[in-house]
């Protein structure tokens, strides 16, 4: 018998943080376990048909970013202006190719925009206005604002610039404040890919840009030791480089991936960094290490088993 | 007698690929040693007032962005649409703390513009036209975009364009493509900082961004391990996280600074990553390798020799 992780698998994540347990039970928790299985089903589906993991990657992220619930695309959170300003990256672990976007709204899917950057663009990395106007050369889906516009996001803004305009103390859950979509994937050759797409942090600093569309940090895949994809204060993770030194780590120290990632998500923690990862290496099943309360995640492997879990419950198994 | 390199050290760099020995004697060479020693004398004076590495490393950056002769605030390239989009970044090894900033064009001194991200914007990364409001409230020096613009820059933009259209080779020299200036610096108390500065490449793709405000990639510093501030072919850089990579050498592999700086370069040569970077760790003398014809760049220690070059000849040296 094949060992489920022996050959392909892949892992998303929805944003860490989470709202406490109590608020987050019945239809509300069945409607993210669904929107994950729609998403793991995308990206597995991709990967049983021979796929490389780079498509995987994006079909996953794409179901993401498609459903309001997550913090990417259509459900992004405002700036403090009440503008949308949306990053994205995604990287091939076959040959580092990389394609990272910040600061845009306007494409659909802003992780097939970073891929369009990655393979039409010359470039790795771009950003603004000037990225839109080359997205719209490109053949990129283009919505208009409304579509990415939801009442949930209007009103996470509404209260957060009310409690800063009172001075009151910030009790908002983690999830409120930020929340990020992301993908990994090990395809039946043995190539990673890793994407990662974000709203930002609810009433963030208009121009900010956190660490979802910085290599290395959000977003990272190299065939020689692993691909990642992170969620959480991205300040903290940018500062500590955080997805190549779980890289570094395998490649250097010799630690497994379990060990490395798990490493990284404690030095973060020490540094006020707060949120997880996903991460895949080039053996064995993918690892989703958090220090928050809770992680929009999960899994599939070779046997198509969906299995989503939130908070640090046992994950859900579903059958395809 | 306290060694040299035991105490207080700062390396500079002004862009990596140079133009052929040839091209570059006399006059023009004195200028560039010139302007390389005044940016030494800037930081070393920090540093041997007892002033921290971050500072040294802005004084020495300031001096490299108001000369017009580096691709750095006076004196940047422009885009293949005609504008100035600078990007920097600034590290603080002792803390982890970083500002970066992208596509900017205003401030008289983008790496103070990244050190005002870094102490007072509550992020590490920000762009756009959003960044440059932002700066405006920090008491930041705006210049009008004329004081940027050279017939130097104006004139290689014209040329690439034409040779574009018509369709020819492209034979400039890496000195005519990019550039970028940097600063590392470890100071009397054993702290290291990283800062680099760069207009981009001449031409680029409008919204394109390299490797400088990428924190791990182009600027990187943590006293456990070194300052590293790079030059280059961005994309490659950042694909590769180069400054992360050596930080990780050391940390993880046990390397040393010469070694680690070493291997990154000879790895970005395999994978098309042209250029070169400077780093100083937590002891011993500053690193300044490259892989390209030449590199401007400088080094000084406790004893205030300002040592220069260019290409592969011996450093100059000049008693202050």
């Amino acid at each position: 018998m094949l060992d489920t992780y022996g050959g392909f698998c892949l892992a998303i994540h929805g944003g860490a943080g989470t709202v406490p347990v109590a608020a987050l039970k019945g239809a509300a928790a069945e409607a993210y376990h669904a929107a994950l299985r729609t998403a793991l089903k995308a990206g597995w589906t991709v990967l049983n048909q021979g796929g490389p993991a780079v498509d995987a990657v994006a079909a996953a992220v794409v179901e993401l970013e498609n459903d309001a619930l997550f913090n990417a695309a259509r459900g992004a959170v405002f700036t403090s202006a009440g503008q949308l300003e949306m990053d994205a990256a995604i990287m091939n672990g076959a040959d580092r190719a990389a394609g990272a976007l910040a600061g845009i709204c306007g494409p659909k899917n802003p992780i097939l925009a970073a891929r369009a950057v990655m393979e039409k663009s010359g470039t790795v990395f771009m950003i603004g206005t000037a990225a839109e106007a080359f997205l719209r050369t490109e053949n990129i889906q283009f919505m208009p604002t409304d579509y990415f516009v939801t009442p949930r996001r209007l009103e996470a803004l509404h209260l957060e610039l009310t409690r800063r305009a009172a001075g009151m103390p910030d009790t908002r859950s983690d999830a409120d404040r930020h929340g990020t979509v992301g993908a990994v994937a090990r395809d039946a050759a043995g190539n990673v890919a890793a994407g990662t797409s974000t709203g930002g942090m609810t009433a963030k600093r208009p121009g900010r840009v956190g660490d979802t569309p910085v290599i290395g940090a959000g977003t990272f895949a190299d065939n020689a030791t692993c691909a990642v994809s992170t969620t959480g204060t991205g300040e903290v993770f940018i500062r500590f480089t955080a997805a190549a030194d779980i890289a570094a780590r395998i490649r250097y120290a010799g630690q497994n991936l379990e060990q490395a990632a798990g490493d990284v998500i404690a030095e973060l923690s020490a540094h006020g960094g707060d949120g997880g990862l996903i991460a895949v290496g080039a053996t064995g099943a993918p690892v989703l290490p958090f220090n928050s309360s809770g992680m929009y995640r999960g899994f599939v492997g070779v046997d198509g088993v969906l299995s989503t879990a939130i908070h640090r419950e046992a994950f859900r198994q579903v059958c395809q």
